[in-house]
């Protein structure tokens, strides 16, 4: 779903408008506001239009020093216009607005030029919240003590207040002339951003405080902006089902697709959407950090030097790996962990239960404590002077983790009868998800055994969708649209649930008929299962 | 025009309604906003319901110590309703609401149950602002300084606050519980009141910042009672015809009467209104403060002592006065001075220039710094100890301010091709209005003479409109259907003007014929003209 400017889709949430005043006279004493309002009324052609009592103080100051011809910037809101601000007609010829996503990790915003639907710049940073909790259900606890919940509200707007600021500067705009916001997150990352209590979200019968936040104004909200910009958060569906995944549907287009696609969502929360343009489910659960390289002892996030790819010369044994900006290791983030595991299995040196395989790995096996450890790197190669190692506790916890994946993916297509085999795409959402070798993936057993063209990398859907929603009306309506189509699947842990998980424990699946495609050399086949 | 809880017309701004909501369960897990809108939309049968930022934070501990089992006050504005804030569903059983009457004098403040429409307590309290100037153009000329709409601003507002709180008190409620507020108020006084700058209103062409002000709310305003508690103004026209008047037409009902009706508010302006439920016309012209007694010597505004009442007995000349609250006399109000100069003239102690007869004053003519004084109350009866005398100018003055009102009377009528004797009703708007003796105005020449019954007087219209304002939607549309109907007749001061101006210095006027019923005593009859 792309929106150009000049095309009919291109709609952006906030205009500007040139608007000519006739000038007061005896015949004409019209007080100003209304003489703005019922020119803009002619020039919109709409019935309601507001002008915020803030604006009013100044207006005959501004109206006057600008003699009557002036830029309004408006939006609407249930068939209301509201003006946002007022500004000479030939100054200040941008619009700006920010789209934001709301990541437990990462921030990223995006400054966007309204007037051309354009991203001028993007920029990601750590969320704050980190120095509470890497994990959201920390923070979670964090802000149930005295003062917690304002602290974490207040060190995400500070930090987004402080970026803004720096974007404002390197680009010599000014904070007034950025008129509107669009955020995604998850459900606990928009409450905290709008400083609302988390507490029920994590508790049966997990009730967020709001799905759908109405209309909130940036002075209300301490964003620096426009003070009177609108604020826009993409709806949740519930607290497990978050703006930032109606992001990923809107940015996926899937729900206009006539065949069945699905969506993932890859994070610590294997988020997963099943649907086409009739019906959309969803439903999330617990994956681990693992697939995000969170838990591996050389595992980090993606960053310089970071082993993003592995492969394992099936003749040699030798690893290959490739670094981000090609620098000397310094660990490896999530899609490296995956291409390791899969092509460790494909050589031979684990088993399919995820076990090292000694004979294979010959002297990269170390014990360390007692505990087996792979040495990808050795140290002399690796930018830390410490080998950089696999251990079989990080082997087993990537093994659930994309166990638990396929086990969601399996129960989300069983539940409407189908197959994984009738996915015609699958879009795999997130930064992370576009580094992920799907072949990688699929050998690990932890998506289906599609042709590789199925699987469709969206990038940060994220800052995508909500960059969407500030360009384009249409955008905004259809993430309503979503969030009213979506049934959402409460996982059942039951028996049957650990059943399936059991079984997808292995490489690639217990069930090898699952995955015809993955086929160990047999001169490297291990015995077992 | 009056409302009566039960029927349909009765209306009030703000609804209470009982919501009793499915309590968060599994299979039905809204967010609690979510929750709230969803059986409120089933409740009022309405598409947009707008629950404020504000409230969102406090919303889930208040619904689960509620259990979902709440009293919600909303309000309508544009097709959207708004939640106002969140009760017991058996505690506060009333809502209230506050009009308000903006003087440029004295504010009148009334306490109204807005569950049965019923005027709880009134008081009236003197504008603060008369310390910085009794006169409303000396107030726009200190809003100019530096600070000084700031200053006007605060001490209206904080008054304002003052007896809100004095209100609560007295009654035991708690300011959060009154849920909107109505004000009629001249454009001055309106612009005061909402901290805008009046400093165009009094120069060519005359514009307001703005006639009619969108929604506000209290918290923006900084009227302490329900922060999120609606604020409307009545709308003005235009800079010399505010709110006030059209909380007159709306009282009157003069926009819904088949025959020609004709509205006057008396004060430092004469502000009238012409019309039937066809059309409408208005104009406003000073008339000086005479009428209001706000310039004789002896004159003062209505209170303890104030002679309101004057007749003289046409055989002996003996003077019969009444004061308020029968207390020993003070000083005059206007009443009582339009009631003396109709006397004075009718038993022939002055004449038709209403200069006074020596021979027929006698003792009573004294002569203080060369200016003839007539002496009223003797200092032995008077309170002050201290002769109360009415001087010729005292009464220059007011022969100027009714020659004033009867020229605008004579213009608008004119204008319409009307004549004054086609007026089947002359209702008199505002306090001061209740008290005239129509039979006394109508002898000095001030109003037409007409059957007295033609006169009703309405009180004070300001707080009466504001009042129905508030419990009615019905007349909260019919306000801005008369701000629409209106057509403001700006008033000439040109040579025809002049004449008409000069033809009504005389008591009751050079064209006898015009006041057929006023005649004097022939025995008192007196020369000239």
């Amino acid at each position: 779903m792309t929106y150009e400017s000049g095309t009919d889709q291109y709609d952006p949430w906030v205009k500007r408008l040139h608007v000519k005043m006739a000038s007061p006279s005896l015949k004409d004493n019209t007080g100003d506001a209304d003489r703005l309002i019922r020119t803009l009324k002619r020039e919109l052609e709409v019935e309601n239009i507001r002008i915020p009592y803030s604006l009013l103080a100044n207006l005959p100051h501004k109206l006057r020093e600008l003699q009557y011809d002036c830029s309004v910037a408006v939006y609407e809101d249930a068939n209301i216009w509201n003006i946002i601000d007022i500004f000479p007609p030939d100054g200040y010829q941008q619009s700006y607005g920010i789209a934001l996503d709301l990541g437990s990790s990462t921030l990223v915003m995006r400054l966007v030029n309204l007037d051309k639907g354009e991203v001028i710049r993007e920029l990601s940073f750590r969320n704050p919240q980190i120095t509470v909790g890497t994990d959201i259900l920390s923070r979670i606890y964090y802000a149930t003590q005295t003062g917690g919940l304002e602290e974490l509200h207040s060190m995400l707007l500070d930090k987004i207040n402080d970026k803004i600021h720096e974007l404002c500067t390197q680009l010599e705009i000014t904070p007034h002339e950025i008129l509107a916001l669009c955020v995604a997150g998850n459900t606990t990352m928009t409450h905290f951003f709008l400083g609302l209590d988390p507490y029920w979200i994590c508790r049966e019968p997990y009730i967020p405080v709001v799905n759908s936040p109405e209309l909130i104004l940036c002075k209300d909200l301490g964003v620096h902006i426009n003070e009177m910009a609108p604020v826009f958060a993409l709806p949740n569906v519930g607290s497990y089902f978050g703006g930032d995944l109606i992001a990923g549907i809107l940015v996926s287009g899937m729900n206009h697709e006539k065949e069945i696609c699905l969506l993932v969502d890859v994070g610590t929360n294997a988020e997963v959407v099943l649907g086409n343009k009739d019906w959309l489910m969803g439903c999330a659960g617990a994956a681990g950090p693992a697939l995000e390289g969170g838990v591996a002892s050389m595992g980090m996030m993606a960053g310089p030097g970071v082993i993003d790819k592995v492969w394992i010369d099936p003749e040699t044994g030798k690893i290959n790996y490739h670094t981000i900006d090609d620098l000397p290791p310094v660990g490896i983030c999530g899609s490296g962990l995956i291409d390791l595991v899969a092509h460790l299995y494909l050589s031979g040196m684990i088993d399919l239960r995820g076990k090292f395989v000694p004979d294979k790995c010959g002297n990269r096996l170390v014990e360390i404590d007692g505990i087996g450890h792979f040495v990808v790197v050795s140290a002399e190669e690796s930018a830390t002077n410490q080998p950089l190692t696999l251990s079989q506790p990080d082997i087993d916890s990537l093994i659930r983790s994309k166990a638990a994946m396929y086990t969601i993916l399996t129960t989300i297509t069983k539940t409407v009868e189908l197959s994984l085999r009738d996915i015609s795409k699958f879009f795999i959402a997130g930064t992370f998800g576009s580094y992920i070798d799907p072949r990688s993936a699929i050998v690990i057993g932890m998506i289906p055994d599609l042709p590789l063209d199925t699987y469709i990398p969206l990038g940060n859907t994220s800052v995508k969708g909500a960059t969407l929603a500030l360009i384009s009306r249409e955008a905004r309506e259809e993430c309503m649209g979503i969030r009213d189509k979506i049934t959402y699947l409460e996982l059942n842990v039951n028996q049957e649930f650990m059943n399936l998980f059991s079984a997808a424990k292995f490489i690639p699946h217990t069930d090898k008929t699952l995955f015809p495609s993955v086929k160990v050399n047999e001169s490297q086949a291990i015995g077992g299962a």
